[in-house]
């Protein structure tokens, strides 16, 4: 773009937005590198903070009249490089749209703008007796706009769903400055197109997220937590059916394998959770009642132990225990530091195909990079398994990596992206999972949408 | 249509289907009146029965290129007239295509043709241990393409939501041909825009639903019923949040006014099931464990008795008592025959709004129409109030109710249809819940999906 072309952008942008809500950064070259994953985090020609969803609206309006391509900006806590700036981009940043805007404390649904954080509306929920079940480790920075452009899942999918299953309710503007409301309030609604669909989990390639309007669960009393040791993965499955069953306060069912297990507790110096080592391990936890959520998790976990579907078993005693016991999973933090250069995988495997997608992953990768470390844990409720593998020096190497991970997961028919988002970085895998016809109809709906092509490009579809 | 040209059509469906698969009517006249709740039910100038998915899409194909309209149908059981043939338009069936296709033990997933009945699909779960949570009335004839394309709800939503929340999967065959497969089998899957979601709930205007995959829930062994009696709506809401926080198991929470009540036990003959009356009566209902399950529930509502949450209760000891308690909900069936010709409302009112909707269509149609019983109930756990207004003799007396029920609908921000879809009947109404971008943007995948307009043309957006 032309320096006069530009002015006349920012003269209009100024005009609408305010002048204090229109950053220009001049040092910003045109071309960059297109490595993604390890690029330094790219800075926009200009950055757009609108301090009101209608205020995003008119920006997008006069972006399309310019043809400026434009990446949608929450937290930025984003795994797939979506919200990364590209050669050229503007960007809109959510951070100033961010007001509660009311809360139905009788029926517990809450409307509010995009950009704000996660733990924010967390709190504020809490407060009032409610709360939002999302929860993920970016909480203090992630927006629930970016929650919802991205389907964002965590721990808890397993009982209250994705962040899909929480929305009952959007109003999105459209790269024509349409502000398109769907702001339903209700749980069931069957009046024609659910059209709010379109917009959740697309990662902000169809329109800007403005307003949200989020169902809240009662705040549960206490959580109860507990670490099974596992003889299978078939028993672990086992568990799971008959956890399901019996406690409907189910809400984590978190699988690691004994080679995740030892590289936690090698890194994050913790002490063998049992006297023997188990080839699998799971931690549960339910969110409820105190007392009777207790005793049904001890009973259920009990004639496990009684059947031999478990072979051992700690629950916790306290918030503290509880809170060592995830210290295990949550290793994976510093694991992900400690592997880097490092592949990490975050894909759905049909439960059937589990057991069988883990042994070959594991064979075809120990066999070829015999020096790298490959782990296995994930969010078993939902079929969701992390791979992490590394670190690898060559950028073939990762490269490699993932074709060979993907391409068995499309043999398991399983998904790329089970949480994660495709963002740029998966783009190129994007028909490891869908159907030509699929990519197809996308991209017709992107036009559809988007016809000048300025709203996150590149993105999901290449 | 010329004689003629039917005669191509015909002879390119015979080609393409067989000839056992296309039946002619030649006594159909074209020309039909167009008032459908009271109209006889009309028949097809023809009727396709395909037996494959794939003999769906071929069959589409021709009739797109014929330019013959098409009615989609299922099991014939929808409220909405959406499956009721117009003039001139041929039949598409379902139910040949209903083959049980494959079943995930392990996981819980369960892959099937659409023409399947939902009875059927629940006894072949049954037997194996699993459960598909989603039940209505008509589970005998229904199929479960039908139950996806309207997005069918029932008593469980509150815990196990509504058929869209038990998709993981679909197929359809678009009216060009092309069978587009979105046959998602894991829980998470988050690979771009999740394009089964404009197919679930859009009443078939923009494709066939033609193959699923369903997310099922371990059998649980046990149902617990209990009916409460409470002395204000204020208390079934605060008695919903408490029951929703202490009980996950917590499947149906069931709404009746005093004056249903009465109306129920006049016309089923049953006897009152407490010595007083109350203004507000509560069914609840939880699924999971026997004996856990059961004591949670007993301690959950004696608490409710010494808070004054709950005036008097009774919990089912038998299935046979369950079924008792529930007799007086279900007397709706009869209710519907003695009232017709009756409105029959099926609409969505956010909780905080919705003791004042009730006021206030309570007393506008009492004032209006003193000599009709105008009731109220319903799926109160997710919003969904039923309105049973009758006996009208006279047809601008039925639109009049209609129009003074979604006017203030709109004005509570609630949705004209919950659960039982637009169809025919409720598309004149459907701008009192949707707003004119969105009914635009309806319009403009209906031709992007459907451009001759051969599909269900009609039904939804007019």
């Amino acid at each position: 773009m032309h320096a006069q072309d530009m002015d006349a952008l920012h003269l209009a942008l100024v005009e609408t937005l305010g002048e204090d809500c229109v950053s220009v950064d001049t040092s910003v070259a045109d071309a960059h590198a297109g490595d993604w994953s390890d690029a330094p985090r790219m800075r926009p020609r200009m950055t757009l903070l609108p301090r009101t969803p209608e205020d995003v609206a008119r920006a997008l309006r006069v972006l399309a009249q310019h043809r400026q391509a434009v990446v949608v900006q929450g937290g930025l806590t984003g795994l797939a490089g979506g919200a990364t700036p590209q050669a050229g981009e503007v960007a809109l940043s959510l951070a100033r749209v961010n007001a509660i805007e009311s809360f139905d404390r009788i029926g517990g649904t809450l409307t509010v703008q995009a950009g704000l954080p996660l733990e924010q509306l967390q709190t504020f929920v809490e407060e009032e007796g409610w709360f939002f079940p999302l929860d993920l480790g970016a909480r203090g920075t992630c927006q629930i706009g970016g929650n919802a452009a991205t389907n964002a899942g965590g721990n808890r999918v397993i009982r209250f769903g994705t962040m899909r299953d929480l929305i009952l309710g959007l109003e999105v503007a459209l790269p024509d400055g349409t502000v398109l409301s769907m702001m339903n309030r209700v749980t069931k609604n069957t009046t024609g197109v659910d059209l709010k669909q379109l917009f959740i989990g697309s990662e902000g390639t169809l329109g800007v997220i403005t307003r949200l309007v989020l169902k809240l669960e009662p705040m549960p009393s206490a959580a109860n937590t507990a670490l099974c040791a596992v003889a299978s993965f078939d028993d672990a499955a086992r568990l799971l059916k008959s956890l399901r069953a019996r406690l409907a306060s189910l809400s984590s069912f978190e699988l690691m394998w004994q080679d995740f297990m030892s590289a936690a507790m090698d890194i994050a110096h913790l002490k063998a959770p049992f006297g023997d080592a188990y080839p699998v391990y799971v931690l549960v936890e339910t969110l409820g009642e105190a007392d009777d959520d207790r005793l049904a998790l001890e009973r259920s976990l009990e004639q496990m132990l009684e059947e031999g579907i478990v072979q051992d078993v700690i629950i916790a005693q306290t918030i503290e225990h509880a809170k060592q016991l995830w210290a295990y999973r949550e290793a994976v933090g510093e694991l992900l530091s400690k592997l880097k250069p490092h592949a990490a995988f975050d894909i759905g495997i049909p439960m059937e195909r589990m057991e069988r997608f883990v042994e070959a992953v594991r064979t075809s990768l120990a066999a070829r990079f015999p020096q790298q470390t490959h782990l296995f844990f994930g969010h078993l409720g939902d079929g969701n398994l992390h791979v992490l593998s590394g670190p690898y020096a060559a950028a073939s190497d990762l490269l490699e990596v993932e074709e060979r991970v993907y391409a068995t997961v499309k043999e398991a028919q399983g998904c790329i992206s089970a949480e994660h988002g495709i963002g740029v970085i998966k783009a190129p895998f994007l028909h490891y999972s869908r159907s030509e016809p699929e990519i197809e109809l996308m991209r017709k709906l992107k036009t559809l949408l988007d016809p000048t092509g300025i709203l996150n490009a590149g993105r999901v579809t290449k």
